[in-house]
C-alpha cells in the first residue's frame, strides 16, 4: 500500500458501466515527508476522501475488495484516510 | 488507474483467439499536465476510444473485467474516455 | 518478495472495515546492504513485527494469503521477521 | 500489454513440470520507435514467434490465459505477432 | 519472467506458517549479459537451486502455482535453473 495525497478529480461520461456513481480521484503517491514518488494515479474512492486528504491506496485486485461494488474494473482504490504517520527512524 | 493519450493502433493477424474483433490501441500514460510518464502501452479498447482521446487505463486482472469478452488474455484495457481532469492543488 | 526495514506506523480512523484491528507499518524496501530501494511502502503486519525489524514483504494477492483475515483489501503484508541474510557472492 | 522484440531463446532442463514442451523466448520491451524500454523479459510463446519478430507481451495472470496449458507457472506470454504499429500523433 | 542469479540465502524463524520447510533465496535480476537490473529479490526455491545458479523467476500469483505448497503467501518463485541463454541479435 502507498501513502498518497488527493490532488483533484477525474470526470468521464463514457465509461465501463461499473464506474457509475463512483468518485474517481487524482492522487500523487508520496513518502512520509510528502515528497511525490509517483504522480497521476487515479483511484476509486471508498472512504469519502476529498482533495487535500492524505490517503492509503491499494493497487491490483485488492482495489476490488475495497470498492463499493465488486464488479468494478478498477486497479486502484482509496481504502483509508490517514490521521497520522509516525516515523521512528529515518533509516 | 492511469491517465493516457491514445496515439495509434496495433494490428496483428497471428494472435491469441480471444483478441479476434477487439481494437488494440497504442497509448502513452500521462500526468495531469499531459507529460508522458510511460510510453507504448497497448490496451484493449472497451469504450469506442480513438486516436487523440484522453482515456483511463487499467492494468492487470481489472482489464479482463472491462473487456467485452472475459476470456481475453489482456493485461490492459481502456475503461473510460475522460472529459475533464480538475487539479485543485499542484502539490 | 523484498527485504524491508520497519520505520514507523500509520494510523487511520476512517478505513475499509477489513482493516479494523490490524497494524499498518511503514517500511523501506532495502537490499542486502540495507540501501533503500523503495520508500514508504505500507504493509499489514502478520508477524508481530515492530520498528527497526528487518522483515520480508509480499505484494499483490499474496498479501491476502498472509493476512490474519482473508477479506482485507491490502496489497502488501509482512510475512516474516528476518534473522539473517547471507550473501555468498557480491555479483 | 507491451510491444517487444524477440532477441533469443532460453533453455532449462530443470524446471517446473508445466513448462515441458513450451518455448521460452528472450525479449526486449520496446516503444513504437523500437527503443528498448526493458530488457531481458522471458516469455512463453503461444503464437509460433521467433527471433526478430515484433510481438505483443502480456504480464501477470493474463499470461496463463494465453498459455497452451493453463497450469503453467508463468507471468509472461507472447499473445500476438505484430504486423503493423501505426502512430497517428507523436504526442 | 526474469533471468536472475542466486546470491545468497534468507533465514527467518518468525514467519507465516506456509513458509515452513521452504528455502528462501536472495537473487539479483539480470539481463543476458549478467548486468544487474534489480537487486535483492527474495524467491521461494522450487527447483533445488543454489548460490551461483542462473535461474528463471516468476512474480505474482504465478509464484504460487510453482511453489511446492499452494497456500504459501509468496509473490516470487524460482521455476527453472537455466542451462543456456542464446542471444541472436543484440538489438
Amino acid at each position: 500500500m502507498q501513502l498518497a495525497t488527493v490532488t483533484g478529480t477525474v470526470t468521464a461520461t463514457t465509461k465501463h458501466a461499473g464506474f457509475e456513481g463512483l468518485k474517481l480521484l487524482l492522487t500523487n503517491v508520496i513518502d512520509s515527508d510528502e515528497q511525490v514518488l509517483q504522480s497521476a494515479v487515479v483511484a476509486v474512492d471508498t472512504c469519502g476522501a476529498g482533495v487535500g486528504d492524505m490517503v492509503l491506496i491499494v493497487n491490483g485486485s485488492a482495489a476490488r475488495i475495497a470498492a463499493p461494488t465488486s464488479g468494478v474494473a478498477t486497479d486502484a482504490a482509496i481504502v483509508a484516510i490517514i490521521d497520522r504517520v509516525e516515523v521512528a527512524t529515518s533509516t
